[in-house]
């Protein structure tokens, strides 16, 4: 069986496969040329041997060189950039333009270019030095880590080149990749130029490692690997509990992003001051990527109002009326479909539909489903179904008091949004909703959709449970996604000379950031 | 059955018992006068309701509030100095002085002062903020907080006291105590102060409750129940396990300190230099409060070398001549004699044990074990076996080789500590053991023994598993054991007047440090 080889301790060569799967185009149905392994633990246990003297390695590597590499695989990225889009959009059918080549590719090396300049800097690490007990610590490199792409962005998540990728490479840690299997060969691409760049810049062979599949039992033993430092893992919230709990008894961190319905309150003195571009702004949030988004809004929470009713009836004409988008896999079709079926049987009303067409493409109609607030609370697990795709759940309550019993009865969330009106109208039923939606998200929005993640420091792509593993953390965002794949060292009356340098007594070279004797500071430590 | 009450909700009330226990005083292996309730999960309901009324009340409490809180019950704590000292010398056998009132307790009360400082200040929250993307982010209190303290430090660990409930609290969480039930009377006044302080500053009533006992299964349900924000537990490593699996599965974060046997390597060119000094620290740092720190020397490595048979010797001397403490509990006592047993299975030569004398009191010889490096080698699991109380393991490498392996095997630690020689001539082996050994401990100490944590910011009290759960928090040292208590939240465009008061544009009231564009400053942000 002729497979594509995976990328093992900087050398591309034949997995020990159990057995083989092909991508398929989501525009077509139809399978794709190149066939991929699903590797054997045997894979694995090669991947971290290597992983493990790369760590060692890593360990001590100033930033700067950490940054040298992660700014090469950028520009070598740029120059392949065409491929790589005609690639990806043959595995996702995203669209070539703006969305893969214009915004998802650019965004990708911004990404990793604030990461490189993170390490460069140093500044994550929070170096904190009490220079009366002479005590120093700092966060440092953990380990390998391993990292699970989801489906939905090729590049700007995907497991070689996303932003877990570039946190823990910026943190000094090497990377075993599991490619998500919907995009094998825009994956194997990325994983190319990662090589060239590790070679051009003198990494260790196995600072960025590649293999295409495992079988399930494989995945999880990989995760609870003595040797692993960490995991992270964006995609489904069932093979992500799964994951979750077999590097929970090893005591492995990992770190996930699962389910998100991203509710949107819009409150009625809104609706009276611009009901329609509201409406285009949910729809087109909505139906932006076809819904395929970690933020997309799947939830939207309304008062009982005659604006209400317009607004429904405008988002269902529209969802009527915008094309229906490619789906990227079969899988996503069909958890789609079966998402909005449980919510019509817990009582949801089917609102809007579009047509799809006779096509043997992956898609589902635009759908938008209506539920009273009193159905909702009579089944709020059923309720919060993630309908991941072209489809949103609107619910409507009584009055303010139930709506703030809906949000009390929601999951954690990556994100919450609240439209309330410009004259302040909104402002009392805004303070009694925004407590309760305020301590379930991540991401707290005012009159904005959530879909646009910014890479900011000031950003939290996080959220509670089962949103995320832990409430703390943020995926995008440098340099706290970093911080995730880091461990703190202490040094106790460590001699001087034996301190990594960020702990020294000397002014850093870099503009690091400090905090001395409770102060932040970038120069020297004043003489004792 | 009449058991002393609960402490729910701002009251003291009987429980709902499902049975009821006695503390031993260790020192005559006698019941203590007091019964105390096993609670059912009927009691830890009503805490979580009340805790969660406090948590909301909480949320926007400004930090000089609860900063009273902390400093009131600080005063009160140390008004009743001399009551607590009596309870806990009874129920502990640990001194009265200097251990429990001139180092443990004052310990307790700057660490709350230091607490109170950091929620007055605000520092901890870590504001960022973005002003060109109007991204704004903090940490925020996460919710209610489950305590369970260790036996070994009645105040400063302790689960109304200590270093997680004054973390807990100055993060903005209410605390669900669960009183360690070797000494719950020290709990009790503990709790009353607290009560008093609560009311004194006007505290809602949840935001301080005590529970002192409650069924294997009720334990695990309060550490995943959905009201719960975290846990933080301090104790055995089977109990926090079996926590931490019920924790994770319900996707509530909980922070575990659990064994560790600290690892101590001298180098021969130390022991040239200092070999008594290094055997006096060794004891003395050995035996201190019997052994019975989370930071005690359990593993001395050493080189083959006369020196080193020099200093076994010695240690052996002094483990035969020093006088035997007391021990907590019978259930210390038994592990310890089951854990020294274990070793001296695997192959471990028993090198000097004292004599205790007839007594009731809790109590095992000081021990001293001494394996060879193969003996390690061939069942390190084992060898790795925590004696918790007042008996080490040496482990003699053949060479420097050796003993770099010997570390390979190590698991996680609080503390790593390497000897040398002040001359520079073990540096060469230094350089091949240290790396090895910082990658497995949270704490790496230079000529220096490890009893003995700092509350110092750059303190790291904690490290890889299976020394705590995650390797990038620590549980002494603010504000950073703060933080573990915290979720992140984003506002997103989220109008001036609705953003906490830590991430609005004027100037901070405290001397808070915000990270403003990439800047830490104390100033107010610039106008854009």
């Amino acid at each position: 069986m002729n497979t594509q080889p995976i990328l093992i301790a900087g050398q591309w060569r034949q997995a020990d496969a159990r057995d083989s799967f092909h991508a398929v185009n989501p525009a077509t149905g139809q399978p794709l040329p190149d066939r991929y392994p699903v590797s054997s633990y045997a894979d694995c246990d090669a991947a971290l041997t290597a992983a493990t003297a790369a760590a060692a390695y890593l360990r001590s590597m100033p930033g700067d060189r950490i940054a040298d590499f992660l700014e090469k695989y950028a520009e070598r990225i740029e120059r392949r950039s065409a491929e790589l889009v005609e690639t990806a959009q043959l595995e996702t059918a995203l669209p070539r333009a703006p969305r893969l080549a214009e915004v998802e590719l650019p965004r990708t090396t911004n990404q990793m270019r604030q990461a490189a300049a993170a390490a460069r800097d140093g500044s994550w690490r929070l170096p904190t030095i009490d220079t009366r007990a002479n005590l120093r610590s700092c966060l440092a490199p953990l380990g390998p880590v391993c990292v699970f792409g989801p489906n939905n962005f090729p590049f700007a998540f995907g497991s070689v080149s996303g932003g877990d990728f570039a946190a823990a490479i910026a943190a000094g840690n090497p990377v075993i990749a599991k490619a998500n299997t919907s995009h094998p060969a825009t994956t194997r691409l990325l994983a190319e130029e990662a090589l060239a760049a590790q070679q051009q810049t003198d990494m260790p062979p196995g600072t960025v490692q590649l293999l295409y599949r495992l079988d399930h039992a494989d995945g999880l033993r990989l995760v609870g690997d003595r040797r692993v430092g960490a995991s992270g893992y964006t995609g489904s919230r069932s093979a992500g509990l799964a994951l979750k709990a077999a590097a929970d008894a090893a005591g492995r961190p990992i770190y996930l992003e699962l389910s998100s319905i991203n509710p949107v309150v819009i409150l009625p003195g809104a609706l009276r001051e611009r009901l329609e571009a509201i409406a285009e702004e949910f729809v087109g949030s909505g139906l932006l990527g076809t819904g395929q988004f970690c933020t997309s809004p799947g939830l939207l929470i309304l008062i009982q109002d005659p604006a209400s009713d317009t607004l429904l009836r405008l988002i269902g004409q529209k969802y009527g009326q915008a094309s229906v988008g490619t789906l990227l896999s079969a899988g996503v079709a069909q958890s789609l479909g079966a998402g909005v079926a449980a919510l019509v049987r817990a009582g949801a009303r089917l609102a809007a539909s579009s047509t799809t067409g006779p096509s043997d493409r992956f898609c589902h109609p635009n759908t938008l489903l209506v539920a009273t607030a009193r159905q909702f609370l009579l089944d709020p697990e059923t309720m919060q179904t993630e309908l991941f795709g072209n489809a949103a759940l609107a619910v409507v309550a009584d009055d303010v008091a139930q709506a703030v019993q809906v949000i009390g009865h929601l999951e954690g969330n990556l994100t919450g949004c609240i439209y309330s009106a410009a004259s302040g109208a909104d402002d009392p039923d805004y303070d009694r909703l925004a407590p309760g939606l305020r301590a379930r998200v991540g991401r707290l929005l005012n009159d904005k959709m959530p879909t646009g993640v910014a890479v900011s420091p000031a950003m939290n792509h996080g959220g509670p449970y089962p949103a995320t593993g832990h409430p703390g953390f943020t995926a995008v965002g440098i340099p706290a996604a970093i911080r995730r794949f880091a461990a703190l060292h202490c040094y106790d009356q460590v001699r001087p000379h034996r301190l990594p340098e960020c702990l020294r007594d000397g002014a850093p070279q870099t503009d690091m950031w400090r905090l001395v004797d409770g102060r932040w500071t970038q120069g020297d430590i004043a003489a004792r």
